[in-house]
């Protein structure tokens, strides 16, 4: 683990398909400044900023830690900067005149931040890169694979103790912290990476009986309760019970590969209503994952799942009960927690080969309780292939 | 803490002082989108916008959930959205043509949002808010405060559990985990709060023996040598140890409002130089606090703690050894962890009273290891006031 670092063949390929996309775009420089890019174009997430022409090699400055930058990233060109300011000399120094159209991360880069480095670049034109560096992420390695399958089985285990450690009485919010400790042991980092600035990514989304159903702020059917209204979602301070629904969605990150699972669990029962109904999520997560192939349209895939739940008499409170339901089944998984493509209403990207997906078909009782599941998968050329390791299955404890 | 709310006279308070502000900037309407300048100035952070005019009463859009926005805001004008483009019809049946001059939160909303909320609102002139916006926060009430000191009772005990379940063989990170659980149980909510879309937060910064002593990306003179390239920053995996020194950084928030606090522990004992460094933190610590006065420059105290570092004998390694300083020693601290104003060279802000600072001198040996201490105070018309209740000591157990 210590000695985890991001092949150079992996960063070159990178590399390669991002200026292959800048210079279908006319896209003659592109400035990254945010931490995940930076982390997988580079290798290295030190502090500092890369910069990748359409035609030559890229240039990572650093402010801190050159040291380590240097032992993280292949990159060959790694220089020191003491401040932002010294960048334009370096870039010109290398490529000579500054480029005319420079993209930038513009769905994340702050307008301050965007100004200070387009007068500081002497950009003509900007041009938004977000979509082509996400379309560049969305499509993983086999190395990226291999990584996202050791964090599944990293999850796996964290799901087998939770398994054998669930118990009445725990907070739900103290139970997130015993698994999340126990992860921590496995490797898992801590931190899950979120993209967008109005979204937080959190580990301790454990919604059990009434507090399941919850109506909240989060763009899922699922919000849990929350510890007050300054963080109104995921683990509260109410005690698992007996008897009860609880829905347990796990974040889990291992040298930077995110899994995202969501499996149902009981003290000694559940429902039979709940328990019919999270046979039911897990027959729309096969039914999908089955049907999932490369050249299908992402809106599909969530068609289809309406259709599946209809089909099995849930179409009322699948995804949400009416009024409030949410328009996406599924979402891009990797270096970040979410990422595009959606597998969302009306989304007309394709499924290709090599994407990879967590996909979490859910339900609501209003005013009782939610259930659910998720798992990873990946699209390859003969169809969905699981990459979630934790048994697909209902957990009575 | 389930009935937590914020009262009407905080959010009265709040935006009276916002509209002040905006009326001496000529600025017509605020736009605010941001999670935590939305709980700051409705008192709720389900998904929504808050609008504010400069004369009038500010209205808050909610997507999701309205109910608990509803009841968890004392705003009168709350009203339901299915989508942010209802906004500028709904501002302009309350107050008549649209604003000629709109404030937006530049640090932070991202440059394509910007664009989008630019043109949806109409503005003819646009402005940031971002400064208006982080001074009116930087002067916490009585409210306020109280709220801090009950999270600084929460940490106190989160120490006392540090101190008496540090152990050697257990890894940095797995304590962290134990010490976050137990924070947990007593009302933490577990995700700290950052502004800055380049910066982690995190609760897991345990940095002991040589690993403390890793130059890193952060901002501080004390990286730590974190999981792997992917978390670069704050505990590893290594197993902590006895005769070392331990520099544990916990941040703990309840109800939203945030403490951040560093001590040094040992097991067993301690180098001498380190027990003597750490001594030193405390003094330029203590000295700094009661040196705090309303009227001086931010760049006052810190200039007094480089000279006292001097004084001490340890100008060379004091926030970080030559060439690796930063030039900052404290932040303010309220619903982020990181707010302004920075005790930091340069700054010309005045300390006000009702600032909060995290101030934190930390030192690091290279390639030995890094001692520190950080404690939360507060500017009062008679000086610095210690809001932390940890002891100010070094621990060794």
């Amino acid at each position: 683990m210590e000695n985890f670092h991001v092949p150079a063949h992996e960063i070159d390929s990178r590399i390669a398909r991002l200026k292959q996309g800048m210079r279908s775009r006319h896209m003659d420089g592109l400035f990254i400044a945010q931490r995940m890019d930076l982390f997988y174009f580079s290798g290295t997430c030190q502090n500092g900023f890369l910069y990748v022409p359409a035609r030559g090699r890229p240039q990572l400055f650093i402010r801190r830690s050159l040291a380590r930058a240097v032992a993280e990233s292949s990159l060959a060109q790694v220089a020191p900067v003491s401040s932002v300011r010294e960048i334009p000399e370096r870039i010109a120094s290398c490529h000579g005149s500054p480029p005319g159209v420079i993209g930038f991360e513009l769905d994340v880069l702050p307008v301050r931040e965007f100004r200070f480095y387009r007068q500081l670049l002497s950009a003509r034109h900007t041009m938004d890169a977000s979509d082509l560096i996400l379309s560049v992420r969305s499509r993983k390695s086999a190395w990226e694979i291999a990584q996202i399958e050791h964090t599944a089985e990293v999850s796996r285990k964290v799901f087998e103790y939770i398994r054998e450690t669930l118990a009445p009485g725990v907070m739900e919010i103290e139970f997130a912290g015993m698994y999340e400790t126990y992860a921590r042991r496995l490797g898992h980092s801590g931190q899950l990476r979120i993209r967008d600035y109005r979204t937080e990514g959190y580990n301790w989304h454990v919604a059990s009986g009434t507090h399941g159903a919850c109506l909240g702020l989060l763009d899922s059917p699922v919000s849990g309760r929350g510890t007050s209204a300054a963080f109104p979602s995921g683990a509260s301070r109410k005690k698992l019970a007996a008897g009860e629904p609880i829905l347990i969605d796990v974040g889990t990150v291992v040298n930077g590969y995110h899994m995202d699972e969501t499996r149902m669990f009981a003290i000694e029962s559940m429902p039979p209503a709940a328990l019919d109904a999270c046979r039911a999520c897990i027959e729309i997560h096969d039914t999908l994952i089955a049907a999932a192939k490369p050249g299908m349209f992402c809106s599909e895939l969530f068609d289809l799942g309406v259709k599946t739940a209809h089909k099995l008499g849930y179409a009322d409170i699948y995804l949400g009960p009416d009024g409030h339901k949410v328009s996406f089944v599924g979402h891009g998984i990797g270096v970040e927690l979410i990422e595009p493509p959606f597998l969302a209403a009306g989304r007309k990207e394709h499924l290709e080969s090599g994407m990879v997906f967590a996909l979490e078909p859910k339900m609501l009782f209003t005013d009782r309780f939610a259930v659910g599941v998720e798992s990873v998968f990946l699209v390859t050329d003969h169809g969905g292939q699981l990459l979630s390791r934790v048994p697909v299955d209902i957990f009575i404890c």
